[in-house]
């Protein structure tokens, strides 16, 4: 059985470097103009000032027309590298939570998991994603992009590539968007945990990421048809195209695969205790602080009002979701959970991610609290139709994607404007429909052909000696 | 014993909800305008650079008077925001150093208490905190504040809130300090860690963030008395507000609640080892990360001198603290003590904390190295003198927020002007003993009424399987 | 012997001591101006937009003759200084991915060792290092520093420190490059973990890092003889300089040290497993993290067009690097190794490190594969010549330190000009062999007079108990 998953994926893997190689022949032809304009590297004496005057304004010449807002601009391209270095912390915080709230015998597996996903996710956002996201020609349902190329060429490293609503470059744009990319993948590595055979998962989770996700989001964010409803729907960070589509296709794929053995038994069910929640709690707070550049980053500028807005309305939420969530639990489960109290943080985030910039402060706390308490009883409920979810995916990112999608219609301030519930509806439909369904047909084809599903005696020794041959914690 | 905590918390925890939806009441009437200047978002294909341009101009336009600065007040405002969420990440520095120095069976209730914490932080600091902190009108001693509002309306989304000084917007403002507002309380925690009782901890340490912190930080940051001293009293980031406030609370705290089962025999101090040194050492280096957002976010821009120079003082003794401590304890101790090391390292960033804008570097480094060698010689004393406090907390910011405030008037710069001592006890010593009577009042009717402490086979059970019914490992 | 340690140690440190007293009082002649201009403190509130201007043009006035690109450089001067925070934190990803590929009774051990290198490290960048890195005369091979006096001082505070090639004030300068500065004395580190007598490689790695790394550093960067060469050497972050000298210092202390006990028997090699797979992701994931900074903050201004260049090569890069080093570790080693896709991923940061604003996305994919691929052969070869190096170490920074040094030659695009392979190969000579005979040198003048390892006892035992007298992990 080993073998055969090795032999897939040793096959699969020659198949994306091949993918790759072929990318780059692509793309070469592409590649002209890599630095704009040229910076001259780490003098060890200051210039003279008039070299320096002379330096900054070709920097400014290289801006051509848009030299006037030349410093916006570097200001808000630099908060855009930035966030993506704080979304991508995002994924040490996945791996950790996933971790934290599993069994020791399959954490190599875990964290190999999630090393692959955030790899990988990088290589296909810039093989096809990127192209997908965003595609020049668009029939406005399905289109897939070629690999990237010079983005800085062609004024792409130049304000004039957004403007004001999109200060960055073209590079900018790609490391931002990329880091996003591999979340869906994220968010179903934790669903599937502790029992999903890991060469499945390593096509599953690229193919989900590479074409998947982009197209879902070419619908919103590349201008596709729900930007063209008549009030275009409204998804600011991705509480529906990320975090709802993670859930949507997390429930797929656990609809297939089943629970882990001995979760569901006769006499009720038996939890299954993550083995350590530090790590757990370590992945909640690199959340959080990426959560300020996922949602902050989606400003798409430095523009201090909606900055100071957006960063406000994010912690807000997630501490109301965390307190909501603590009482609900104190009440229902008659004692203060730890795992709850963590999750209903998240789901405070998830919830306040489609809104952030377009309600209050207090109008974040109550979208906040009320994503928190329902995430206690999602999790109750998911566990009683016997949808195992180790670690309350589901509940946290598909269902509360949900409620701050819609939520939002309701707590939008007077300024921000009026948004449609339709509209918030066909989006979440269209999205987490499409989501279910490719992930469904994914597990679907992968159960036939090969399996998506370890050996009963695999699932019982763990997977990391199982497919890794290492424990995760020695001597 | 345990369903009387469970009664407590969950009587208090609907009083809070009601305030938090009371003050929504209040707060929703002032909340008009949002996002000033609103923001396009996401468009998929650059725009023209006519219309680009045009943004821009609305941009500067929103700016009223001020646009000559539009560019210094955006990356200022930058900076404040990402300084937030750097100072936000010191609280999982709090709570993983916490959870390592002590006893691996009372890890969940550890990683509870600091989540509870920052959450009902935030949420207090917007609920009363804020305005309590920098009245409007205010007579110099107590003053209650209402919720925030919009904080982006009456231009304050714009350079005219708070100018080259105060270098950002109302909402960056609000949550860079909302950031701070925990620490306090966090600084507690640590010291009462093993025995404290939850329910009572979760109500003190509100009680503590929302109003005896923000009062005292008033009489300096909000323009109160110790501002208004003829030589006005110098706390830059907080020595004495901040750590100081929360060293004196946690030292009244111990007194009343009394050591940790087994700490003091008759034959002597018996020492209980932490659970983990992995976990204290990420939490010392993520709060000297952080601090760099607490030293550097309070120069409140981005003014590029005083920054380099923060950055650089910080470090630095930090650094010093580091090394002092290690030479302290191999001459003290007779061993490189590891914990000893990293305390002396927070000890370090403390001692620097008020001065940092005003010392040279080779001043940090001996305010730094001198702040390292105290923290040895007090974890000592206090444990002679039977104060059980299992992090160092007390020492480590009661003790060198005393050395730090004080030291910054024999080395501050020529060109920095000089401070007056006088006024430098003037304030460590209101905000000391005002932080040690409130936590002392809290502590004495919490004992008197409820209870603080767990009872004794609680203790020896572990809180996290007495108050939360689930071990922090399992397998 | 553990008393000889102490000694020495003590010895040591006092003379430490006494030094950095003497160059504070070299240095505090040099203090005068510290902050330029003086930035009022914390107002409560909001002051009149007058004064607001004036206080702008007083900042704009600071500036002298740049204050044309006063924002320009504010921005600038803010992402040094928050890549120098990103640098920082790697130093907590060195910790604890050694600490976690280590075994459990060494941790404490390794844990202190990392936190004595980045506070030392610090301090002698203060008092030596960026005096020696930057000599202001220079010979042009060999040239010791004074400590850093006020560099705020004579414009060092302005855009005219170093203008737009190097957009930072002197203090900005200095703090990040300090945070470099121990990285090479923390590479060497894991190479020689679970053996060396602390005392030792605390004078060790001070001496490495202020004179060693500073000098070859000097070369490079300070204007020496690889920067004159005709087609100068082009190392844009360090692959060579940095990690390249750790990787070569780590060789010849692994040489003069001898393997493990136990590691190479009669029988085979006998893989000595790490004790925490999470700790060891954590790390990774934070270099990761901190290589944004590392590679972005060396683009030395926040340019838009180069900055979004460099994050996107890097991030591709350490993806290509992890996915080739999981193909090559399945078809090599049957099996999907976390630590190997661990390294894999390192071996791609390292890899594009040299070249990372001069290659395009492809280029940069390849590279880093390359890269991903050597690490696995490269473990596998030095475990052959019986090198014992417990986290790979020399493979990740030494060997693919070289690869991408001289793979940019070829993978550079046309705009960004051409490279000489003569002169990168110069350059590698000369690092590579200074910091293999210098920290030949140190081992072999340790080894004779006080002894450079631990006795085989102390080495079953655990460095923990023997060198600290305290586990890492209790109850």
């Amino acid at each position: 059985m080993r073998k055969l998953t090795q032999k897939m994926t040793r096959a699969w893997l020659l198949t994306l470097t091949v993918s790759l190689f072929a990318g780059f022949g692509v793309s070469n032809a592409q590649e002209e103009a890599t630095t704009d304009p040229p910076i001259a590297q780490t003098p060890a004496v200051p210039e003279e000032v008039d070299e320096t005057k002379a330096g900054y304004e070709e920097l400014i010449a290289g801006q051509g027309d848009t030299a006037y807002a030349f410093d916006f601009f570097t200001t808000s391209m630099l908060w855009t590298v930035i966030a993506a270095a704080m979304v991508f912390i995002m994924h040490l915080g996945f791996a950790t939570l996933e971790a934290g709230l599993t069994q020791k015998k399959n954490t190599v597996n875990i964290l190999f998991k999630n090393v692959w996903i955030i790899s990988v996710g990088l290589l296909t956002y810039a093989l096809t994603g990127f192209n997908t996201h965003y595609p020049g020609e668009f029939n406005g349902f399905f289109s897939i992009g070629g690999p990237i190329g010079d983005l800085n060429a062609d004024g792409g490293g130049t304000f004039g590539y957004g403007g004001v609503s999109l200060a960055m470059t073209g590079y900018g744009d790609f490391i931002f968007q990329a880091m996003f990319a591999a979340t869906a993948a994220t968010i179903v590595s934790g669903a599937v945990a502790e029992r999903i055979k890991l060469g499945f998962f390593m096509i599953y989770s690229t193919l989900l990421v590479a074409l998947g996700y982009t197209i879902a989001g070419s619908w919103h964010w590349g201008g596709g048809f729900l930007a063209q409803l008549e009030t275009p729907f409204k998804d600011f960070a991705g509480s529906t195209v990320v975090h709802g589509f993670g859930g949507a296709a997390a429930l797929a794929a656990v609809i297939v695969l089943g629970p882990r053995a001995g979760k569901y038994t006769s006499s009720g069910v038996k939890p299954i205790l993550g083995h350590s929640m530090p790590l757990a709690a370590i992945g909640v707070f690199l959340l959080f602080f990426g959560w300020f550049g996922f949602n902050g980053g989606s400003v798409l500028s430095a523009a201090p009002g909606p900055l100071g807005l957006v960063f406000t309305t994010t912690a807000l939420a997630a501490a109301a979701g965390c307190v909501a969530s603590i009482i609900v639990s104190i009440i229902v489960l008659k004692k203060p959970d730890l795992s709850m109290a963590l999750n209903g943080l998240l789901a405070g985030l998830v919830s306040i991610t489609a809104g952030a910039d377009v309600v209050g402060p207090w109008g974040a706390v109550i979208m906040g609290a009320v994503g928190g308490a329902i995430v206690v009883f999602s999790i109750l409920f998911f566990d009683k139709i016997r949808m195992d979810d180790p670690v309350g995916a589901i509940s946290v990112h598909g269902v509360c994607g949900i409620w701050g999608t819609i939520a939002l219609v309701f707590f939008t301030t007077e300024e921000a404007g009026t948004f449609s519930l339709m509209s918030q509806l066909i989006g979440v439909g269209a999205v987490y429909i499409f989501a279910f369904v490719v992930s469904l047909v994914l597990c679907i084809v992968g159960k036939i052909t090969f399996g998506i599903r370890v050996s009963d005696e695999e699932e019982a020794e763990g997977l990391d000696i199982a497919e890794h041959g290492a424990p995760a914690y020695a001597d």
